[in-house]
């Protein structure tokens, strides 16, 4: 690939710094950014110069090794593991970090370095799996980013696709622009292009027309969280597209590591699904969108019924929803 | 209803004027236009100040009186047919009002206001007929604007939403914002919140969970061309809605007047599909939204099978799509 890493610690504990692609300025300029300071990292993953719950779970861990730097002692591990109070990933690894560190920079820095390389392994593997699916010549349909700019490593649902890519396989691949926040159009469709494959943007509602005509082979999402039945929680638009893929016969995929699936949750009914705010509708940039006298609907994710998948891509191999159980409880 | 008209013509042939509704400022500002110049309602309909087909239709008659008192000529009549070259109503409505006219902008005075009485009229018809589908407490939802904004009266999909309020039924009404244009956000929910009713603005990909969880009563939308089997075009996304109303066993109608239907067309598949420019799904005014490495795939319609509408909501009454071939042969 000819992308930049979204995320790369350069140098050592003491004087070293991370590097990562500020994502706001996307997909108009490439911006690498240098964060040295543990307020920096904070800001930046405020405002989502960098996002994705794995990309942030590293980015946290890396963090760990500037607060110790800094001296900023438990105050500031924890300022840095609450930075975006939903992003689970983001705690665990600051949590994890800051335990095996024990105050000391260096070590933070080598723990911090596993959890990256950690990460980017199991892209890898969800990529090898999931490029068994992909033959050369198919058409493939994605929602929202779950690609190198979310995670530490080639993605989730977009690993496939670079990992058959590299093999040689030509695909198309169509992504939904993604509304409101438009990640499928800004990044996504930035980062497969960047790598050279062949990608196409589309308004969301125009997908259902190409599945209705055959001509998608594959769609393939990631996920925010799954229940132990198999149900799965991902941005809003996904349990639309499985709906519609169902009907017109064309496989359906999720791909996500191991950590995405809760088994305290036994069904996609338990996920509670974020409602955001109003203004990702009502305007964008300066313009006005929606008038102010309507009211604005806008949930951040729906539930696609595991019926409806037909297999999930972890980095132990594809799982069949009905296998999700035994897979969890490591049978 | 509290809204103003979307075209009105005032005073008499020689001195009046066609003020509109400046739809290119909705939903931020109501500014009405009065054009009293072929060249003034020209440029209206060529940047989109007013559209729709039908409304198209009436504010050509109406350019007639304009184009006569001005000595305009011939070529003053064929550039006004010809200022959107896909809209068949702009064409047909000037070419009649023309021909009755006979040169007399009195006479075509007399002729356009029939032609906009016409279209009010059966509009106030099909808001009657769709009416008996509504009952108190329903939820609708619709996409794209097939409302008063796009008609000389109310409205063909938004016309039953209108009677039904009118006679006293709440509803709750929810509006695809409608990517790539936004007429969904722009101009439906502008239109009906106007008019006092309850409308919630969301993403076109945020319908599929309504449906899903059972929180959609009925979906109506309207229609560009509808074939005589029943096959209808219309804003992307229809068929999406369609497929996934029939999925979810929600009732799916269709509302247009009889002109919409085009006997010559046997099936949806003889129906072309114009696409649009990149540029709607590549930035929105000064904001960078997809990167110039992506290709755009914009079609401006899909069609929706026969099979998954429930019944063509018309000035006629219902009619289901195995009766639309004799309605039309008149049998």
């Amino acid at each position: 690939m000819s992308l930049p890493p979204t995320l790369n610690w350069k140098g050592d504990a003491r004087h070293g710094c991370l590097e990562i692609i500020d994502q706001t300025r996307l997909p108009g300029e490439l911006q690498m950014l240098e964060l040295r300071t543990l307020d920096a990292l904070i800001e930046a993953i405020q405002v989502l110069r960098v996002r994705g719950a794995p990309a942030l779970g590293v980015a946290g861990a890396f963090g760990v090794v500037l607060a110790l730097r800094e001296g900023a002692g438990l105050a500031g591990i924890e300022r840095l593991a609450d930075a975006r109070p939903t992003a689970v990933n983001l705690r665990w690894a600051v949590e994890r970090t800051a335990c095996a560190a024990e105050g000391d920079p260096e070590r933070a820095l080598t723990e911090a370095l596993a959890i990256h390389e950690d990460d980017a392994r199991r892209c890898r593997a969800i990529g090898e799996h999931g490029a068994s699916l992909l033959h050369n010549g198919m058409t493939v349909l994605t929602h929202c980013n779950a690609g190198a700019l979310a995670t530490g490593g080639i993605g989730t649902a977009l690993a496939p696709l670079y990992v058959a890519h590299q093999r040689g396989l030509k695909l198309k691949i169509y992504a939904d622009e993604t509304r409101p926040l438009l990640q499928g159009a800004r990044l996504t469709a930035w980062e497969l292009s960047q790598a050279g494959l062949d990608v196409t943007v589309l308004a969301d509602s125009a997908a259902a027309s190409l599945l209705q005509a055959g001509r998608i082979d594959l769609v393939v999402t990631g996920a925010d969280r799954i229940a132990r039945n198999g149900d799965a929680a991902n941005k809003v638009g996904t349990c639309g597209l499985a709906a519609l893929a169902s009907l017109f016969e064309v496989p359906f995929h999720v791909a996500a590591p191991k950590s995405t699936f809760d088994p305290r949750i036994a069904t996609g009914a338990e996920i509670e699904i974020e409602q955001r705010g109003e203004e990702e509708l009502r305007r964008l940039g300066p313009v006005q969108l929606a008038p102010n006298s309507a009211k604005i609907y806008n949930p951040a994710f729906d539930v696609t019924p595991a019926g409806r998948i037909r297999s999930f891509i972890t980095e132990d191999g594809l799982i069949a929803p009905e296998e999700v159980f035994g897979w969890l409880e490591g049978a």
